[in-house]
Formats: structure tokens, sequence, C-alpha cells
């Protein structure tokens, strides 16, 4: 592990993988850029400006900037605050959000160039994967993005600051050992804004790297474990990057098929919201735990079964607004009360690996349409296309950056290994703003 | 659990009350100034620095001051540093260097009174000693100190903060997922820096009540759980505080008892360890596990079975000198490589509502002594007299306070709910130091 984290170069990656990665980064940046908006970022930005030191690493869409530790939280916290970052399905979770924050932190703190940072953000991705789908191996409870995530931003933060041998397995056990403790089907049961636990793990990851550059020794990683083994030995030659989801829709994974099922029947039979009389959505445990309520805040929202389902059969998408401003829109409301659920076994023995639901619609005229069963799309075997992805990217930046500004920083993240400094990608997030 | 946190008052307590958690806080005080001189201090100390704020909650023996989450790390890393800080036996761990520089550093920003702190700091005890037996309870896996204690830092530091009842529910919430993930015994079989997971846990904690202040949500706390309802009832009424073990050796707890059964027999055959020929520990599991090789750091010696009990034959003591400076007399690794361990049943039954030895002791000239099953002393229940702690807080302190230094510091702590602001505590601390 600790050979992969320091002979990794994306000059030695198929082209294949870097178009991954940067597909990755475009993808992140952009949920980075319109989380900015959401209550937790305001809440979680006034803390750290409080309690971290002036630095230079960058707050997305403002003109703090602060040491490493703390820039990583709020961007963390805005990566992931629309759940419209991607996933990867074997972690149940979120690796671009932990990851992105940390390692972009300790690239602009060190004015790395383009090369090194995507370097260490391919490290990073690839490590906190593995880390997840050992830490669902090794231990019995659910365990939330930060826990995992942790490891992954520890590695690559590690890789950036130049740590020795030693150094980086330290920094593998402390972000291990402080990674959150994470009760995660209570956060499932009672959306909060710890959600994935996603921006302290991120922040506890680029800390471990930092404590041991100075010298703090952790324990040994669990990829010394013989569980471990085949996951290492792979490293360097599977790139598990490329099996990322990214998400159309900003809510939990768990809903999206469903999603996908009220889409088909919809677009297929040409329904109108206002002729459904019932809808009954098959799917697996864990999604139907998921919130049915309405939604008294956007991650109540966002961790619901009903509401992304009723929001798209509304508005035709589930983004920002929708999660944002639409939370007591009485069509949607409305739409929600005429839902139930079934879990449904097959459905249920397919999961974590695939996450699938159908759906059935009833109309007040009697007519009754089944879905087949739906993979959420954006998944590796289901991919959103090039093009879509783009159009992701442009509508989530351009209410912040306009057409022009949204322009240049997708060609940045294109040319992002040809900068010279790191904060050439920054500037132009940056640029003309103010908090 | 929310009423308890916010009726308490130290005014309202028995005397023999608030006498326990006087004796508490001259202990942590005094392990923490102690724990200075520690290289994990040093390396904290650089890095929390580096990442934090300046601020108004100082760093015990330095002149700087940093905002409280920094502060809180780099003061709880100390007081568990030399491994000497107070415990409970049901929680397998240490309330007080977990509870304590959260607490303080919270107090010190708002500048308090010394009676608001001291209620703040029972109050912390009581949740943090809870949020333990609980952990332990409802998750299978062995938790650390940072784990549970982070619960009882943020019920600590929301009441100093004067957080509503929502804001104070959803502190706890925000604590209990962002604390440490704690493979504890992998820290068990390879000390490190990380131990107890004690100074970032105590960091999560206050940080928690922190960002509830801004607005940030959680999950229902553990509290909240049917298992938890006699210990969130007893509260107010039985002071678990009274409870808590004070140790007299720098070393594991479960070392100890070892060390005592040695101790009863060296002194009650006036034996040399130049006699001894062969020593036999009867232990309980973990204590076994225990590592039982010559230590190449602190850690390793403070988590060492043999260590301890050869440095007290040798010394008569098992202070910082023997963990710091000691680690590679000869005399103590030799005794060290005539020691064996032997797992006793009926003392692994016992654990960990009491941790007990028996130890066998053989003569070069063929004597063979065994002394009774001894448990550490310390225990509530088995407790070191007013003047053995007395004794304990002038050793560790005088090295840096000088004799008149101490003494001044140790009637500040009696006298503490006196004081119109708690800063006229740490001033006894800080004064005439330089970095």
């Amino acid at each position: 592990m600790i050979r992969y984290i320091l002979g990794e170069s994306i000059e030695r990656c198929d082209e294949s993988i870097v178009r991954s990665l940067k597909e990755a980064l475009a993808d992140v940046i952009a949920c980075t850029i319109a989380g900015c908006q959401t209550e937790v970022a305001r809440i979680v930005k006034t803390f750290a400006v409080q309690q971290w030191a002036r630095g230079k690493s960058s707050l997305f869409l403002s003109t703090h900037a602060l040491q490493a530790a703390g820039a990583t939280f709020v961007n963390a916290t805005m990566a992931n605050a629309l759940d419209l970052d991607d996933g990867h399905r074997l972690v149940k979770g979120h690796p671009g959000a932990v990851v992105f924050p940390a390692v972009l932190a300790a690239a602009e703190e060190r004015e790395t160039t383009g090369k090194a940072f995507l370097t260490a953000l391919l490290i990073a991705y690839e490590v906190a994967i593995r880390a997840g789908m050992l830490a669902h191996q090794l231990r019995p409870e659910y365990h939330c993005t930060g826990s995992w995530g942790a490891i992954g931003a520890a590695a690559g933060v590690g890789r950036i600051l130049g740590l020795s041998v030693e150094q980086l397995r330290h920094a593998l056990g402390i972000a291990e050992y402080h990674a959150t403790y994470s009760p995660m089907m209570r956060c499932i049961d009672h959306p909060s804004m710890l959600k994935d636990g996603i921006a302290w793990g991120s922040m506890t990851g680029i800390s471990s790297a930092y404590l041991a550059q100075q010298g703090f020794t952790g324990i040994p990683s669990l990829f010394g474990t013989k569980e471990a083994a085949e996951l290492v030995e792979e490293m360097g030659m599977l790139y598990r990057i490329q099996q990322l989801y990214f998400k159309p829709h900003a809510c939990c994974r768990w809903a999206q098929p469903a999603v996908e099922g009220a889409k088909y029947l919809a677009e297929r039979h040409r329904l109108s919201h206002r002729e459904i009389g019932k809808i009954v959505i098959r799917t697996f445990r864990e999604s139907a735990r998921l919130s049915k309520k309405a939604p008294a805040n956007t991650e109540e929202a966002q961790y619901n079964l009903y509401f992304p389902v009723a929001a798209y059969l509304v508005f035709g998408e589930v983004g920002p607004r929708q999660v944002l401003r639409e939370l007591a829109n009485e069509e949607i409301l409305s739409l929600m009360s005429r839902m139930e659920t079934q879990i449904d076994c097959q459905l249920d023995a397919a999961f974590p690996e695939k996450a699938l639901s159908q759906v059935e619609l009833c109309t007040y005229d009697g007519r009754r349409y089944l879905s087949p069963v739906m993979q959420a799309k954006g998944d590796y075997d289901f991919p959103l296309t090039g093009e879509e992805k783009k159009a992701k990217f442009f509508r989530l930046t351009e209410p912040f950056l306009g057409r022009a500004g949204s322009e240049e920083l997708f060609e940045r993240i294109q040319q992002v290994d040809q900068l010279a400094n790191i904060r050439q990608l920054t500037a132009a997030i940056a640029r003309n703003l103010s908090d």
C-alpha cells in the first residue's frame, strides 16, 4: 500500500484513467460550488473561520483562506451538502467529497503543480474506496463515508506532503483511529447535517497526515490485515475510480432507482403528476428506511424516499432548487401522500452491489403501469454520457460563476495537469467574490 | 438528560461531591502539567499552533493561547500523555483527561466564574461516564475513551456556552457521530501516540458544542435508547465521579494490580530486585495482552505489563522519570526478561468491574512468595488517601512550578468555586513561562 502511494503517477496511467479522474474532479467541484448556498455551509464556515487560523487553502466561493484542516472542513461540507456528489456502490458512500477537499487544501498550501495534485487525488480515491470495502468487511456496523474516507484523504495528503514510508504508515493508522464513530443508520432514521460524516472525516484525514509529518505515531493500518491482501495487490492495475457513479438527482442514492422508475413511466406514457392516483415503490430494505415524511429541511428532503420521486414528477428534475426551495410545494406534498412502499426480497438481495427499485403508477382513471426493475442512472455500468455530465457541471456552476466563468473553470479542469500551480485552478473559482 | 445538563449546580450537591470533584480536578491538572515534557506534547503543540487560530484558551505551561478547539487538543494530549490520569472501571477509560481540557478551554474563552466551570466539569464527568457505560453495552467493539468521552465534553461545554435544549440535543448527537472510530485493541497490541483517542475525542466534543451553537444539527443521542433509561434516571442522585480511580503509577491500569502484587511482596519480604530470579504474573486476558517487550518509547513503556512491574522493583516508583528516561535501564530490562504471564480464568471473569492480578516471586536462592489477589490501588473501594493524592500532586507539579508555585496552585484549586474568573486558575499555571 505504501509502495503504491509513493509510486503512483498519472503519467504512467492509461489516458482513460486520467479522463475518469478529470470527470470526477469536475463533478465534485461543481457539487462544492452548488453546495455553498446551503444552511449547513453557512454554519460550518462561521465555525471554521472562528476556530482555525488564516492560511493558504481557499474556501470555495469565499474570500477567506484558512489553514489546510479548516478549509477542508468547509469545502467537504459543501461538496456533500446537496447529496449530488459521486459515490461507489461497494462502499455505500461518497469518496469524492471526502478526499477531494483534503487533497486540494494540502496542494494549495504547498502550491503543488496540477500534476502532483492530480496524482495525489487519484491515490486518495483508490485508497479510500478500498478502505471502505475493508471497513465494511472487517467490522459489523455500517460505516459512514467519514470513517473510511479519512484514510484515503490521509493517503493523498501524505503524498502531497512528501511523507516518508514510516510517516505514511502512521498517517493511515492515525486516520483510521481518529475517524468518525458513525452510528450511520441513526442518521438515516433522523436526517441531520451530519449525514455521511464526510466533512469531519475529511478534516480528520488531512490532520492525520499533518500530525504524522510532525512525528505523531499511529496504529498499523487495516491494509495490513489478511483480508486486505487482494485489494492491496490489485492497486495500480485495477482503478476503482472507474467504477464511480455520478448522480443526476440531488438525493440519497437509495432513492434514485425509484426516481428513475417514475421518470420511465411518466415519459413513456406521457403522464402528468396530476393524473396519478397512487404510486407503489418496490425497493430494498435500506431504501425503504429512508424518511417518507414531508421534509422540514434540505437534509430531510435529501434522505427521503418519497420527496425526490414526487419532486421529479412535478418538476422534471431533482436539483438544488427542489431540495432547497420547494420543501413546502403543495403538489409535491400531495403526491407524497399517495405513495406506498414494499420491500422486495429479490431487490434486497442485490444490495449493496446494485441499488434497484420498481415503480407502479395508478392513474385516477384506473390505468396501471409497472416500470421495469430500475437501476439508479449514473453508475459505471449504466453511465451518464459525457454530455450529461458536462450539462450537470454547467447546471450547478452557472448560477454562481456565470456562463463564461463556468466555461473557463471547465477548461481549466480539463487542463489541470498542465498547471504550474494548483492555485490557478482555485483562482478560477474564487474570482470576483466577496463574503 | 438535557434536564440534568441544564439543571445541575454544584451549589445543590453534597459537600462530598464537591470534594471529589476538586480531587479529580487537582489530579488531572497535575497530570497535564507533568505531561508537557513528553514528545507527543511537543508534536501536538506544533501541529495545533499551526492549524488553529490564536484565541483565549491557554495551553498548559506555554505562552500560546488558541481558540478553544485547538487548546483542547493540546491540553488533552498532555493530560493522558503519561497515563497517570483518572479513570472509571466501568468505562475502561479516562473521563478526566477527555472532559477537563474541553470544559476548561470553553470556560476560559467565556471567562466564566469558577463556580460555572466546576458545575460544567461535574456535568461533563457524569455524562461521559454514562455515555461510556452505554457505548460498551450497545455496541460490540471496545470503545476508546475518545469515542464516549466526546459526548461528556460536549455536554459540559454546552452548559458553559448556554446552549438551548434543542442545541444541547444536537451537540450530544454531533459528538457521538463525529467521535473516534477506535479499533482500540490494535492500539493495545501496537502502542502508539493514539492511545485512548482522548485528545482527538476531546477536541471533537468541544467542536460539537460550538457547531450546535451555530445551528448545526445532529442525530438523537444514545441517551434516548431504552438501555439508557436507568442511567439517565439516576442522574443528580448517584454521582459516578465518586467512583473514579486515581493512579499511583504512570502506566496502563491493567498493569497496576501486578505492580501492587510485586510491591506487596518486595515490601513484606524486604526483597531487592537483585535477589529475584523469576516473576510469574497471574492476570486477566486484557492485561496479558499488553506488551511484554523492552519499550522503544514512552507509549510502549506505559502500555506494557512487565516494564512497570520491573521499574517499580528497581526504583520503588513508576512515574514520569521511569516511563520517560529509564527505558533502557539494564536492571529493568534484566528483570523483564525473567517474567512470565498466566491468564487466570477467575481473574478474567471479574473484569472489567475489577482489575485483579496475583504475583509470584522466586528468588535465586530458592524462596518462593505468592501475593494475595491484588487490586490496583486508587479505586474508590481501595482508595489512595487524601495525603497520597496530595503527594502525587506535588510530585508531578513541583519540577515545573517549584514548591511555592505548586502550593499556590493547589490552594487555588481548593478555592476554585470562589474565583470570579476561571483565568485566575490558569494564570497560576502559566506564570513565568516561555516556550
